[in-house]
């Protein structure tokens, strides 16, 4: 786990009760390191964190324009989201224009995290389908490809066309040889990069130019397409899209399972890549707001920065019982 | 956080993804210290693993006889219940035979973690009352002892006769002055204790005769209760019952929120206590698992204890996405 620091502690009555370890990195324009804490060479997957970078060949492909997929698309391509009925909707009749369906997708069913299409679903006695897996708007943009590309419809295995681009994409923009690969939970494989080289693919997104190569111009249309609908990318009362909406569209932001978090800073040209190293959401969710508050790009007395920065918690009937604290030295 | 050491981490494509730290300690019937991994010293909040010391009161006043409690309402006065039917029905019509109602309680309502349960309730369109409390069986007990000594309602107040003498039980079974408190999720004081204290106030348990004095005897009751009543602590599907039904009744455990969890082992005079820094659940499950396996309590090829213990991860679909591992160095 490498030289973790701590980053994030629990406190109930005056005393410490739980304890959060990470790794972050700020990469500049340049990919060099600006600011480190932990171990900034500490291996680790980004999981939903890097949905940006596998999103790269649907538009390097031409496959996204070839579609006619709009901004909206594009950034539901890079979401975990909660299967609200609007996710559900968008990646359903995406598909069907597709000229495909549900069975197509690759990534699983699970119960969506949305409350309201969670109730639906057990009020009518009906079971989630894959297209409320949060990565469905992920898979939606892998099977534009296949189709444009003509390509077997089995996407997610590691020697798919799609995946080997995926694969020299990641490896190209992180500016690392992959230590290694595992498969996500949504069956699609998961690339194994530095913090550094995480941080640093997220500073090359927030210097694309839109007058840039395909490279660049891609990596700038999907920040763009992030930071404008935030409600796909994630959905209402998740932190992407709170703090997304916060930072006014100007910057990119994205959660990834086991605690990682990514930022995109067009505006200073920066990329934030961290891990806990315990895979507590609630940890890196305090973490990247800080930094984020921090570096001058998110207004911390915002609600929403509110809401994730260490702050005091509260029980069932409103007492307070603790706080939620940055760790001395973070920060 | 003291020297946590490393105790279970996840694995993924053959690298190192989360790792989660902790201490553990085992100690014998003279409350001594048989082994230790991490700091033995290490200040914790038990939460719920110490509801058994919460219900010495209940016992010890002579409360539970006087009300005719059963050894059901032992069980369940120790337990963290997912809200299921059988726990919310009970706690129903323990309150109603004290001549008392949900509106007594003090310890919040929240949705039940039951699924059959949540989703009678959404499908009524109804809303989660105090009886789903996972705590509701806990407080039933408090309110008991509240009904049988004649004193006040705000029976969760740190200077209310009840909490003042769960709070010199606790210390005189912990063998330690508690180091501070804090308010629970569920508005009861919580008292400090090193993880050793705590070890100690289990072996102490452990080692309770049917046969000897009132705290003794008290002790004894509500480990056998607990060991009785699996289902009655937690629920279908959860650690604490399902890996006490497969030690056949002749153990007793109990987890607590942030990732504490303790065992009572009658017939080796033992108690074990451990405490994971980061809170999370599934590395306290898998290390007390393997603790228990490891003494020979436990059988560790029993599926509730295979469905624990460090052991590969599969995703929506099924698919082998890693491991879960006991760290090198620790069992």
């Amino acid at each position: 786990m490498g030289k973790a620091i701590p980053m994030v502690e629990l406190w109930r009555g005056g005393l410490l009760e739980s304890t959060h370890l990470g790794h972050a990195v700020i990469c500049d324009e340049a990919g060099q390191i600006v600011e480190a804490w932990g171990d900034p060479g500490r291996v680790i997957f980004p999981r939903s964190s890097c949905k940006m970078l596998q999103a790269l060949p649907l538009l390097e492909t031409g496959a996204a324009d070839a579609h006619g997929l709009t901004e909206a698309h594009l950034a539901l391509s890079c979401a975990s989201h909660q299967g609200a009925a609007i996710h559900v909707e968008m990646a359903g009749k995406w598909l069907k224009d597709l000229g495909l369906g549900e069975a197509n997708l690759r990534c699983g069913a699970h119960e969506p995290l949305d409350h309201a299409e969670r109730d639906r679903l057990i009020s009518h006695h009906d079971k989630p389908c894959q297209l409320h897996n949060n990565c469905s708007g992920k898979h939606s943009g892998f099977l534009t490809v296949v189709k444009h590309l003509g390509v077997g419809p089995e996407y997610v295995e590691l020697d798919h066309p799609l995946q080997k681009a995926i694969k020299a994409s990641f490896e190209e923009v992180t500016n690392e040889t992959s230590a290694g690969w595992g498969i996500d939970g949504c069956s699609a494989p998961n690339f194994a990069c530095s913090v550094t080289g995480l941080a640093r693919s997220m500073s090359a997104f927030a210097s694309a130019s839109e007058d840039g190569n395909t490279r660049q111009k891609a990596m700038h249309r999907l920040t763009r397409a992030m930071a404008t609908y935030p409600e796909l990318v994630a959905g209402e009362g998740r932190a992407c899209t709170e703090l997304m909406r916060a930072m006014g569209g100007k910057v990119a932001i994205k959660t990834g399972a086991e605690a990682v978090f990514v930022a995109i800073i067009p505006e200073k040209k920066l990329g934030i890549a961290l891990k806990i190293e315990d895979g507590n959401s609630r940890a890196s969710e305090a973490a990247i707001t800080a930094i984020l508050a921090r570096i001058g790009v998110l207004d911390a007395a915002h609600p929403a920065a509110q809401k994730r920065l260490p702050a005091e918690q509260r029980n069932w009937r409103g007492l307070h019982t603790g706080e939620l604290r940055l760790s001395a030295g973070f920060l």
